[in-house]
C-alpha cells in the first residue's frame, strides 16, 4: 500500500512557481506564487521555501523566472543565453550549503547550453525540465521511502531531526518520506521530532505535515533526545542532509551531530536519508563544505519577541553541522542503503 | 581578588522574603516580597525562584512564612509545633528533584524539634537560622568558586547549560561561581550559555546576570554544543546540578545529559559544581532520583505564543535528566574537587 501525503510543496504553474509559505506555518497553511528570479532568490535566501531537494526546485524555477524577464528585454539569442546563465549563477548564490541548489540549477544551465531552440523555445524546455524535475523528486523520494522502511523494527519509534519531509521536497520527504512508507506498512511506527532551534523546523514543520498526514508524532526540544534513547524510547535516528561529502561525512541542519553522537552512545542506528543529488562526490570530506553562518536574530528572537538580553550578549549562528562519516549507520538512497566504507558504497552507486 | 557580584537573589527581611522575581528576566529586574506560605509554595512551583540552592532557602524561608501564620492561630505551643511540622512537609512537596529544598527546610524541622523556646521565639530562632544558611550558601559558593577556578585553563571558555549561577543561589553560584572566581583571576576566560529548552534558562538568565557582572557569554542554541567542541571554541564543561547520587550520577536541568556525553566524545571536562548539600547519599544512584514531568506549555509556547501545532501533536516534558558518573570529571564542591571512584569521595567528604 503507498502512503498517499496531502502535502504538495512546490509546483511549476504556466508562467510562475506556486509554493507553500513555510515561514507561516503553523499558524498558517497558504500558497504564495513567485513570479521573478529576485523574487525567488529572496524567497529562498528567507527561507519561504526550505530543505535541500526543494531548494533545488525552486531554483529550477527561477531560472525560468529569469528566463521570462529576459526574454522582455532582448531579442537576441546569444546575449539572452549569455545573461540568463549569469542569473542562473547568481541564483546559486542564494544559500550556500544544500548542494541540490547548484545540482538542480546546473541542470538549467546544461539545458540552456545545449538547447537549439530560439528564447521562446528554451524558456519552453526549462519549464519542462523542471517539471521532469519535480516528478523525479517524488519518485526517488518514494524509492527512498522504501527502501528505508525495510531497516524500520516493527513498531519503531523514530527520532528525526529538523524537516526534510514533504515540505522539504516537492511532496513526500527524505527522513519523513522513510517514516511515510514504513507507516503504510505499519500503523504503530511513530516519530519524535526535535524542536530544532534556532529556527525550529522540527516544531514548526514536521509536526504539522505529520499531524495533518495522521501519523503520530512527540515533539521535544533538543537535549532532550539523550533522555528518551537512554529510556529505549527511541528505536532509530533518521534525518535529511544538505550535503553529503565523498566519504559519507554529511552536512544538515545545526544539532543533526549532537544527536548522532547521543545515537552512537546509545548503540542506537542512526540513518542519513538523501537524494544521490545531494552527495557531492568532488569533496572528499566534510571539512570542504561551506557553513552558513545565519542571522542572531534567529537565536535571540522568537516570533517577534526577544528571548535574551539584547545588550552584553555574544551570538554565533551556524545553520548547518557536519557528523562525520563515523556515526552513520546509512545512507538511504533511491539506489539503496549505502553501508560503510562509504568511499566505496558512494563511488558504487554513482557507477 | 575577590569577585563582587552586583546579583542578591534572596534574603529574608524581617517579616517576608524578598526576591528576584526570575519569570520577567531579562525583559525586567524586579523583586518581589513574598509575604505568605502558600504564596512561598507558589513562588517555588512557578520558578518565580528557581535554581537548586536557592529554592532551599526559599522553602527556610516558606516555613518562617507558615510559623508567622500560626501564631496567629494558636497559641497552644504544641499544636504551633505539629501543625508547623505538616507545613513544613508540604513545602518540601513545591518540587521534587532539587534535594536542596527537603534539606534546607529539614534543617528548619530540626530546629522547630529541639528548640525550648516559645511560639515567638521559635519564629525568632528560624529567622536567625534562616539568615544562617543564606550566609553560608554564599560563603559555600565562594570555596566551590575557589576551588573549581584551579582547574580553569588560561583564556578558556566554559560551556554551560541552565543557569547554576548567582540567581539560583543566594548571590554567587556554583558553576557561575567557578566562572566569577576565575575570570577574577583571569579576564580572558569566557562563557558559552546554552539556551536551555524549554525554559530557557540559559538564554533569559545565565547571559542576563553574567552581562550585568560584565563576563563575556555567547549564547547558543542546545544543538550547538558539539559544533564548537568539534572547533575546539570550548574547553570544558561547568553545570550545577539538583541532586547528586552516592556514587555520583548526577541530576540536573534536562539537556545536561546530552552535553555530557558530547564532552566525552570530544575529550573535553564535563565538572558539576555543588555543594555538599545536594548530594543525596541515602540513594545509591541515579536510577531513584525522581524526575518532574512539567507543563506541556513550556514546551508548545514561548513567551505566551504556540510554536508548534496544538492539535495532533504529543508533548513529552521532564525537567531534569540524569548524567551517570561515568561522564563526570569531577565534583566541585565547598571541600575541593571529588573525583572518581565518586563512591569514595564522596563518603570521605561527608566525614
Amino acid at each position: 500500500m503507498e502512503f498517499q501525503s496531502r502535502i504538495k510543496t512546490i509546483e511549476w504553474v504556466d508562467t510562475y512557481s506556486k509554493m507553500v509559505d513555510q515561514t507561516v506555518i503553523p499558524y498558517e497553511y497558504k500558497f504564495v506564487n513567485i513570479t521573478g528570479g529576485q523574487e525567488m532568490f529572496d524567497a529562498i535566501r528567507n527561507m519561504i521555501v526550505r530543505g535541500a531537494p526543494a531548494i533545488g526546485i525552486a531554483g529550477a524555477h527561477g531560472v525560468i523566472l529569469f528566463a521570462q524577464e529576459l526574454a522582455k528585454e532582448t531579442s537576441d539569442r546569444a546575449e539572452f543565453i549569455k545573461k540568463l546563465i549569469e542569473k542562473a549563477g547568481y541564483m546559486k548564490t542564494s544559500r550556500p550549503t544544500a548542494v541540490n541548489l547548484m545540482w538542480a540549477v546546473d541542470k538549467q544551465i546544461e539545458l540552456i547550453k545545449s538547447s537549439n531552440a530560439d528564447i521562446n523555445g528554451i524558456i519552453e524546455e526549462l519549464k519542462q525540465n523542471a517539471i521532469k524535475l519535480e516528478n523525479e523528486d517524488i519518485e526517488i523520494n518514494k524509492k527512498i521511502g522504501d527502501y528505508g522502511a525495510e531497516v524500520v523494527p516493527k513498531g519503531a519509534t523514530i527520532l528525526t531531526h529538523c524537516n526534510a519531509g514533504a515540505l522539504a521536497t516537492v511532496g513526500y520527504g527524505t527522513a519523513l518520506g522513510v517514516v511515510r512508507s514504513a507507516y503504510a506498512k505499519d500503523n504503530t511506527v511513530q516519530v519524535f521530532a526535535d524542536e530544532t532551534r534556532p529556527r525550529q523546523q522540527g516544531a514548526r514543520i514536521t509536526t504539522f505535515e505529520l499531524a495533518m498526514d495522521g501519523i503520530p508524532v512527540t515533539l521535544i526540544t533538543d537535549g532532550m533526545c539523550s533522555y528518551f534513547m537512554k529510556k529505549r524510547m527511541i528505536d532509530m535516528v533518521v534525518v535529511g542532509a544538505d550535503r553529503i561529502a565523498a566519504n559519507g561525512d554529511t552536512a544538515n541542519k545545526i544539532g543533526t551531530y549532537t544527536v548522532a553522537i547521543a545515537a552512537k552512545y546509545h548503540n542506537i542506528p542512526f540513518y542519513v536519508a538523501a537524494p544521490l543529488s545531494t552527495i557531492d562526490i568532488s569533496i572528499k570530506s566534510g571539512a570542504e563544505i561551506p557553513i552558513e553562518e545565519r542571522s542572531h536574530d534567529e537565536v535571540t528572537h522568537i516570533n517577534g519577541k526577544p528571548v535574551c538580553p539584547l545588550k552584553g550578549v555574544n551570538i554565533i549562528n551556524p545553520g548547518f553541522d557536519v557528523t562525520p562519516h563515523e556515526l552513520i549507520t546509512g545512507i538511504i538512497t533511491e539506489k539503496g542503503i549505502l553501508r560503510p566504507d562509504f568511499n566505496k558504497s558512494i563511488r558504487e552507486a554513482y557507477e
